[in-house]
């Protein structure tokens, strides 16, 4: 990525969202050089005192420092700043890497005047090289004199490394009547399958929302979204998806809310959720070389996680995505995902549908079968991919791109 | 592949290995048209009387409608004819496929002048279009006056879909002091993570075992070669592996087997090992597109299970295996591949290896990590990473190739 110009995906929403304000969210850029030239990679956010923060990181046994930081930190339920730098992710760096993450809070600590496990860390980038905290001195100091409300866009700029587009979100919900507002970034294009979180996401909301209410509801958000893509199967170090709410709606008369169960949060529920969503899909239809997006929609499975896991062999197949890129409508493939993926199936109860046609139907090719509107729906640029397993009530739906040349160049020589 | 002229794999065997002949072993081969023109696509090989068989099939849960007939005819322990195809698999082609299989089968023995359930079948090619059997009637008749001892070669590559060269491999060994012999042919390059055999591969000897005892010595030894190599992590629907005993050399003295404890076997069971992990490596050395040979070699692990398990997450990791196409020792992308493997590890134990260059200990890049001599050495056309995770004594070595450009280009278009 570094210098190249790779073309934005094809697959990029047509215009990026205008993100409001955010009551007591602050935001500032910055180039701190750490691996790029010419362009920003650091991100500093600042919040007002009282917000609540939640969080969920990868399930991977090597996560990066950052990652234990946060973790580490999280028990307060308070954060008052976020720093995300772009280029290093400080992953597989040892004690170097924890005496990293340490410098960096203490400066961002002093910057902001707050304890340094308020402040939260991500880093993304290339695995193993030591990262430089010092280069943040002084850095991160200028960047709040700068913060102000509105350059979302320039964050989600900062923290991409192979991402063609920044990507962004924006809803909004009522509780108790009072309107309040969510906005979200993500990054991530390559080393995706999330599997708690996605590479990085970071939401913010001006709604007064306890701690461990925010982590539910950021759990199962995630568990619906960002759990729900793939572009290769391959799970970052990094992953980390962040909640941050400074509570500032309740000046304006919105409601605390303290309790999951509170009926109140039903709209921000589904907000949350839907900007969630839109954020995953961002990452898949910006996976690496990706030419199309793929929509896996898996039902008839014993159970839900049964379907997820036969939506995941399917999407993470290279045989299935290489077709896909090939425009072919190989369904063949599909069963052989399907048949690996160790869950129950029957052979003879298998239908598979591209879209409305239906392909193959009780272990066999549709009698139906027409090859000429199959391979007209394969030259779209979304495609979906319905398998219907004939014997339970279990559904998933999974997105993932399509497995082209572009890939393996982007990757052959990422870090060098 | 179909009409295209793909060139041989850089990692294909200098020269194929000269196979001499198995008493009571035939072989022929022929152009069915059943997919391709101007190759062949059947062959046909005889089995003495008496002739004891073994089999181990893929774990898919839509697997062809050949294995299913091979898994139905296994239980009577004798085999008479083996007849294969490619060009189309007979997989997920219902009840068509059924009564295509059963049609073979009748051909065939009624040509050899034996029981249908004698008869073993496997097909190779493309999923989902019906196998119109009735093109073998006539073809195997006149295979079967024309069948020889001879022809290993012509039969390895009448077997062949994307390979780029025919698989075959030869050994002997002594039971009882009498010389047997073990001949084998593979084919496989694309859809390979067997799990239970590969894509298709036949052994034959002329030893006198006992089908249990057969069926023993395949399943042990396909655990420790077929069973540990991985193109693009795909398991087909039509893996087989089957392992043929004609038994003439008993008219030679050499004695029968019966019990598998029977410690006469150990140099037959050593030969034939080695002859299966011959044939494995020879499928990854063909995998589609491949360009370099990996050996990913795990020590230090809780477990054998637990060893093999972290070596496949790092054998199909498409991040790797394109750090590995682009000579890039990106050994971060291996952190990531252990983290993302769900396996008991810890990052600060960690220890990663390219050959005898350590890159990575305790945790961290090692200290004397020598950027310039890593890269030389990834130059190479066959790689080992190696892994040690400092927790046990589980270990496994799994072979792979590099995902190529090529493997996009050859399965963008494959079927069409």
């Amino acid at each position: 990525m570094a210098g190249k110009q790779v073309p934005v995906s094809p697959l990029a929403p047509k215009r990026l969202a205008e993100l409001p304000p955010i009551a007591g969210v602050k935001l500032a850029t910055a180039e701190a050089g750490i691996r790029y030239t010419g362009r920003t990679d650091v991100l500093l956010v600042t919040l007002a005192q009282g917000t609540t923060v939640a969080g969920v990181f990868t399930r991977s046994k090597c996560p990066s420092a950052a990652v234990d930081w946060c973790r580490d930190n999280l028990g307060s339920g308070t954060a008052r700043a976020l720093v995300v730098n772009s280029g290093n992710a400080n992953a597989f760096t040892g004690l170097k890497g924890r005496a990293s993450v340490k410098l960096t809070a203490e400066i961002a600590a002093r910057a902001a005047g707050c304890k340094t496990d308020e402040v939260f860390l991500a880093s993304t980038g290339v695995i193993g090289e030591p990262l430089d905290a010092s280069k943040f001195d002084g850095v991160l100091q200028d960047c709040l004199k700068r913060a102000a409300p509105e350059p979302w866009h320039e964050a989600a700029r900062a923290i991409m490394t192979t991402d063609t587009f920044p990507k962004v979100a924006t809803a909004t919900a009522t509780i108790g009547g009072v309107p309040v507002t969510i906005n979200g970034m993500a990054k991530g294009a390559g080393m995706i399958q999330p599997d708690m979180a996605t590479m990085l996401s970071f939401i913010f909301t001006d709604a007064p929302i306890a701690a461990p209410v925010l982590q539910g509801l950021l759990k199962r958000g995630a568990d619906k979204s960002f759990n729900c893509i793939t572009v290769d199967g391959d799970t970052s170090t990094s992953d980390t998806l962040m909640l941050f709410a400074t509570g500032e709606a309740a000046k304006r008369g919105c409601p605390a809310i303290t309790e999951t169960g509170d009926r109140r949060l039903a709209g921000f529920r589904k907000a949350l959720d839907g900007l969630l969503l839109d954020l995953a899909q961002q990452v898949a239809r910006d996976g690496e070389g990706a030419r199309k997006l793929v929509q896996v929609s898996v039902s008839g499975a014993v159970s839900a996680a049964s379907a997820r896991r036969v939506a995941f062999s399917i999407a993470n197949s290279p045989l299935v995505k290489t077709a896909v890129a090939g425009e072919d409508a190989n369904w063949g493939r599909v069963v052989m995902a399907v048949g690996k993926a160790g869950e129950p199936a029957e052979r003879d109860r298998l239908a598979i549908r591209f879209g409305n046609i239906r392909v193959a139907v009780d272990g066999e090719r549709d009698p139906a079968y027409d090859e000429a509107a199959t391979t007209a729906y394969m030259k779209r640029s979304e495609i979906e991919i319905g398998v219907d397993l004939g014997l339970g009530t279990g559904r998933a739906t999974v997105w993932t791109c399509d497995l082209t040349k572009a890939y393996v160049e982007i990757n052959g020589d990422y870090r060098s």
